[in-house]
């Protein structure tokens, strides 16, 4: 079957298999493919099988539904040939991928669907209420928790609801600093049309490029500039949403005493109780300068008791960094050893710049005006110093900088030579961080060792808070046959150990399919009945992203 | 009938028919009474009739059921008598007030009972839903909006739960900077318990004195020093809550992206989806320094205007005051002409210190170690004056936090003498803030010259934000016979105001009954069913603060 043309999508169409764009489609270095089985063993490559080989799900809406649909949107927004049901099938993580190189596309719609303005989403919402149709909002389709497949048993088929035709800035309010956004507009696109205005949302995780806004919202996204810019879900003012009994329309204010936040309920409900189609935003003036930096410490304890200080000073006249991370020995060493890894150095001598290995490289970022970056670089650097500390300069922030993007590039060339890569990140209060980083890297280790893969487990800390921070792991292990299942079963001991540790389960990941039996634990029985008892509200047919979320 | 003993609640109980202490209740001076006078007109005394006069709702539970909780609590934890009924009837916002000085206690409790841990609430709780009984979670009583008059009709009867017996520090976590607190704690008990620490909560509302953890928590209070610690919504970590079908304890971390964030959920929920009896709570050194100043400004919108450009510079490189507070033309004004006033000063040339009178009076307060006064000073200080402001020293500064917590004494005396005096307050984003501030004037004004007593409205703003404002108005009027329907009519057109603006109907004194049709308009008919769906799952026999919140 061939391709079918999804110019309308391009430049921010992902290649159905990998991550990003198709072209940066490249093999591992020989150096950096001998160094890894230097440390997993020897290799056996394992390539993606040819897209029109993917075995999708049966289609079972029949032609009349097929036809409602049309009616509501005209034919040439319904979509049901393979490639564009390929396109639109899961999301990025690594078990997402793993299955579609393989050639599975169970989880298949029946139909992509692009409706234009709100009016259409709650059109579609409310004829896939009707006819007993699940429906999975698509925005970016970066989901790395399983976030776009929805159940198939008990609906008459499953629509993906795809928003990449809602791309207006919809206002720009230069006195309040806001502005609303369609949730259909990818990072870098919403970043061009604030920047006519001079504005930013300073929103930049791994993710950026093909992430979108209604996504970032509906899964309570963090960026890399979350110091100084904030989560996602704090820059959210309003929200409008279509649910099957109507339209939600949520922020009156700032933030106010007139009940619950009901927009904290939208964010992270992840398409199980609406579709987001308009989200307004704090904005921030483009930066005038950027300037990012390396620091090094002796220990993982020494850089995040620095960085608990940065974030504990910061409230009350010391202003915090844009940018703040943290690698742990391990992925500070990996950086240092591999040349074209992210976030690595051309310098020889490592990416610390100290001409040394050992050690912790810290990033610290500044963005904002020349005065704005000047006093926060100042009071940073002092405290810095003065917590031991060693400044390097600003090669190994650029080098960060650099790369920032572009990590999941890196894992698909990886899982091309056979390397099960995977990437998951918790959160806890600081008295608690250095146990749940042992414990969830030991029991990481432990299970994938179990297994006859022992790992390399690295982390890094990318999101502070005063009262804690979040934990980001990487790990990577030779892949065995059932690559799937290898991957579940280390995933299943590292979310074990986060809850025994009293962490979260996602810091800014959601919750999906993946996470769903922990959030369960997390919140406890009664916190699942508030979720049922919105979603039975809000949703009676149950249409909505079935199976995600919702324990 | 007697008095009861109540030295366990003693030095925090209240008076039953004014805010605060007893021993503070004093007579308006002569000066003050005559410029009243002039604003408003003759002034006629309206006393309060004495404690024992006060009529009660009949007591509906029998003894049978009183035994069933004195065999939960035991007896001397379940007060029946006169007096503990009268002290935990309603709250203190100005019509309460009025019913109570006219004798009306027809929304008193049939009995106040008072457990001493999570579990006894917990057991209440149940016991209440199994038997049909209203339950009201009492803490310092401070409601403004009537969320301590639960409805009557449809219940065996009323209890009130009085949290004063749970007064633990649970927890405090230095790492972490945390603490958890339990829900019966008023503000200057918890500030005591903390400081032993080194620790505070920098939440000083107006009401300190008196409200307490757990009501803080219920209506999302926002405290005088919001500029710096933030609102008291924004420092919950984690909450520890008690609902008819069990408990739900939730913050696993600062935040994160488990799903929606049911924290915010509960915060704002007024008592109607279950009793709050812990939470934990962001917590900050005892600040070594502190320094209020006041500044002048021409006009109130240039004044404004200075604020948004502080609040936006914020949160990259520059400190924002501790306290942040700018008072409107009249408000200025007034606090110039009374001697006496909350806020007022001795100086006879006028509070602004300027010695002439016109502009607005703005308060700048800075608390932190020296270094975080003198980098926050400097900064806002260079702002400031670049933005127009004219610098009047500490003398201003002081004066106001002088008098902070002592508005609502002077309002009960102008009670005494036939003055109508009653505050509410709103928000909205920046770019509507003069609007708001122009209809909610304007409409309040038009309302009660029309009921033949033209006012006096004061305005303030007292918690800014990036995007937007509150603003806290005071209105005072000569009151007529049936003060109460005076004043609903008032109040209904300033809230009609707000709802037409796009603003909240509160920014921090909560929902309650008063606000309630509004809620409903600002939240929209989803919004609503989302709150009832909550309240349906978790306390499907309704008997949590009915009449409370829920639209």
């Amino acid at each position: 079957m061939a391709p079918t043309d999804h110019s309308i999508d391009l430049p921010h169409r992902m290649h159905w298999a990998r991550w990003g764009d198709p072209a940066r489609e490249e093999p591992v270095s020989e150096l950096l493919r001998d160094l890894v089985e230097a440390f997993l063993g020897d290799l056996t490559p394992r390539p993606a099988v040819p897209e029109e080989e993917v075995r999708l799900a049966d289609v079972t809406l029949d032609e009349g539904l097929l036809d409602g649909l049309r009616d509501l949107l005209g034919s040439e927004h319904v979509h049901v040939d393979h490639a564009w049901r390929v396109a639109r099938t899961r999301g990025k993580s690594t078990p997402d991928l793993l299955r579609m190189r393989a050639g599975d596309g169970s989880d298949a719609p029946d139909v992509v669907v692009r409706p234009a303005s709100h009016d259409q989403v709650a059109a579609v919402v409310t004829w896939c209420a009707e006819h007993g149709v699940a429906l999975v909002p698509f925005g970016g389709g970066t989901s790395v928790v399983g976030g776009l497949a929805a159940r198939r048993d008990g609906f008459v088929g499953v629509v993906a609801l795809d928003l990449r035709r809602m791309t207006r800035l919809v206002d720009v309010d230069t006195v309040s600093g806001t502005a609303t956004l369609e949730a259909g507009l990818l990072g870098p696109e919403a970043e061009a049309l604030l920047a006519e205005h001079g504005l930013t949302l300073g929103h930049f995780p791994q993710s950026f490029r093909y992430a979108s806004i209604g996504g970032f919202a509906a899964t309570r996204s963090s960026g890399q500039s979350s110091a100084g810019y904030g989560r996602f879900d704090s820059m959210v003012m309003a929200l409008k949403v279509a649910t099957p009994i109507g339209d939600l329309e949520l922020g009156s204010s700032p933030a106010n005493a007139a009940g619950p936040d009901l927009r904290e309920l939208v964010l992270g409900s992840e398409g199980a109780f609406g579709v987001i189609t308009e989200v307004t935003l704090k904005v921030r003036p483009v930066p005038e300068e950027r300037v990012y930096e390396g620091w090094r410490w002796e220990s993982f304890a020494a850089g995040t008791a620095a960085m608990r200080r940065l974030a504990q000073a910061a409230p009350q006249g010391r202003a915090m960094p844009t940018v703040l991370r943290l690698s742990d020995e391990s992925e500070t060493a990996v950086n240092l050893a591999r040349p074209d890894a992210v976030g690595g150095s051309d310098d020889p001598e490592g990416a610390d710049g100290s001409g040394r290995s050992g050690g912790c490289l810290m990033i610290t970022g500044y963005e904002g005006t020349a005065d704005q970056v000047a006093r926060a670089r100042e009071a940073t650097t002092e405290l810095l110093s003065a917590l031991g500390g060693e400044a390097l300069g600003t090669e190994p922030g650029e080098a960060w900088s650099h790369g920032r993007f572009d990590g999941p590039y890196l894992r698909d060339s990886l899982l091309d030579v056979g390397v099960l890569v995977e990437t998951f990140e918790t959160v806890t209060f600081w008295s608690r961080l250095e146990e749940l980083y042992a414990a969830v890297k030991g029991a990481v280790e432990a299970d994938l060792t179990a297994q006859g893969t022992p790992p390399l487990v690295l982390c890094h800390v990318s999101h502070v808070y005063e009262t804690g921070a979040s934990l980001y792991f990487t790990v990577a292990a030779k892949e065995l046959d059932d690559g799937v299942g290898q991957w579940l079963s280390a995933k299943r001991a590292a979310s074990d150990a986060m809850i025994a540790t009293g962490a979260s389960i996602t810091h800014h990941h959601a919750v999906g399919r993946d996470h769903k039996p922990w959030l369960a634990e997390e919140i406890g029985p009664v916190g699942v009945e508030v979720l049922r008892a919105v979603k039975a509200r809000l949703d009676p047919a149950g249409v909505l992203n079935p199976g995600i979320l919702v324990p």
